[in-house]
């Protein structure tokens, strides 16, 4: 089952450039996992935003939940949740 | 999985009496459907309106839109969708 | 008499986490106790977000806030309550 | 138990005099109706609209969407319903 | 004339104990002092909220400001303020 | 006191040039008579929309209220009011 | 270059079934072209509403609007587009 | 000055194919006036909708609701102006 | 050419009283001279809010900011600027 | 390719005059290349804001998203936006 999720990413530019650089390091090592597991389809960047779309695939919205809340960035982050049904035509 | 549903009917007011009978009772005949399925687990009223707010059970979101256009009443139907997961509390 | 109650927890990310573990083992018991005196009948998760909507019952909305309010995390919380009636065809 | 009510009233500009009057005259006897049984406490006008805000007194919220829906103009009514609770400072 | 006015508590929640007790207080005075003079006729909480709805009578939208800052919790609520007219059916 | 008013005319297009002449008409003899009275002090156009956003004066919303309905285009107009206090720099 | 175009299909629920299935059909066959051709790359539905998420790739916002546009549903859809950069972690 | 304009069409999709036309063409016969004229510096077509982003220049406000409500479509446009002013870097 | 102009106030309620006291007395003078300017034509306060609206008189938009950022409140004000052209009926 | 470009500038008033010197003067140092580049077409400020509205040409979304975070302030900005077409007027 697919979900199209929208992350702002809230970091304050005041952050360390040290916390933020392994933040990021984490945050892609972390998506990279993902990737691998399925779960994580599609990342797209929001243009002008510090922010992504991504096109996740689980089981359910309680498994969503975990790989969301397993990035590093999760605490800063203010995500919408948007469930995608299959399209006839793609059936 | 669950999904919360909000649906505003949005049958005009003029419709004639009958076909506005016809549409309920059929409506009632699938919900009851639903609920003997296990896919329509509670229905409130939003009060004031003619409009439900409903805790639907289904594999997925695929199957839920089957379930929802499947109502006699879903042409006028103005329907929003939130997916919730389970919260650790109730695991 | 049900409401449906959405809660983002504001609860700032630069919490100590043992303030923040302290508040959670708080949270979780008091949810227990009103689960027991039959104040909260569910609980869900929004996926990806700190947030949850939960089923409450209470005699009235005065009960509702005692009840909300009782909660550790409540100062951090942005409660709105939606107010729901029962419906005809769960009568 | 006390709920605001706002209600704008959607009936069509180009609704038959004939008929307008008709409804409006029902609205105010079963209005009438409502304030003798306790249910309606207040009504005020919204300046410059063909809207109300009521103070309701219910038992809950399923006899509030009965008297809401037994007023003649309900057809036509958008209505959002807020249910407050006592102050303490007026306890 | 009568208003209606939502008063959103912003007081952050690490405001020490001492003088949001202190504050409460002479909120508390300051709206006895309103209520003796008339212009503050009934005090709603929005349940789950730090925040209340206010039914004010004042003679115009300048006194009602008068009114509203001169409580002690001024600076930190966020007020909405919408004005009613008497309906017919009251006069 | 003061009112600041926003008039959107939903008058719609289709409505013949004589009956949309007419009611122009006796909108604009109104208005006037409503300046005579000192109840309408400016009315500005809403660039590029059949809008309106004017300043009145009233003794108080009910008078406003009756004011604004007793104008001809009344039955289409979505009017928003905002009701202003008198600044300290201007007493 | 991609873009997320969300379709809400506002077609009257009174349209005559001839004439909903005739656009359809074309719907569908137009649907395949632009596959075929590379410009529609993934359609979800989004559930309970008659609406969906494209996926589109196209050298630019105007052959976008060409593509759009040439929907036999298009006089009826309610389109917003969101336009989306290839994300660092993807290159 | 210049003014940034969003013009959305409303023109209802029955409209026979004719009437569609005659105002298509006038409305393009007008734009070029205004080009000419120095007023319409600008238009965009807003990708997947029946609506434009325009650039005008006029001498003030007046001028410029003259200029948007002298084209064939006004009456069924929903148009919203924002006002910009020159930016230090352009001077 | 005339401004509506809303400016909301976000000085924190924790800046020290002589800061906001210089502030203010800087606020009254500046304004002061832009009514004798005839730039600033009259201020209303929004009820229960640390907020004005004020009507302004510009050439232009440049004009109409380089008045605004002149105020010493300017760097905490949230301001929009709604522009409005002259009605017909007061030509 | 065109795109509108709106942004906030969220750099704190309490920023030092030097920090905030130093960002401006990169700022119009970085624009100055982007206008030299092209990718910079012109450049609005919205009265009364800390804000500006770009006309941005770049080959994609990809290229825009770096355009923009290469701007000294683009931590502190909240940036929208807006993919144009080509009007058929235009062309």
């Amino acid at each position: 089952m697919e979900f199209l999720v929208r992350a702002e990413n809230r970091l304050p530019p005041e952050t360390p450039e040290e916390e933020r650089s392994r933040l990021k390091k984490g945050e892609r090592a972390r998506a990279d996992e993902l990737r691998a597991a399925g779960n994580l389809k599609r990342l797209w960047r929001v243009p002008g935003r510090n922010a992504t779309i991504g096109l996740y695939e689980c089981t359910d919205a309680t498994e969503l939940h975990d790989v969301l809340s397993s990035l590093p960035m999760f605490p800063w982050m203010d995500i919408t949740v948007e469930v995608v049904a299959t399209h006839p035509q793609e059936q």
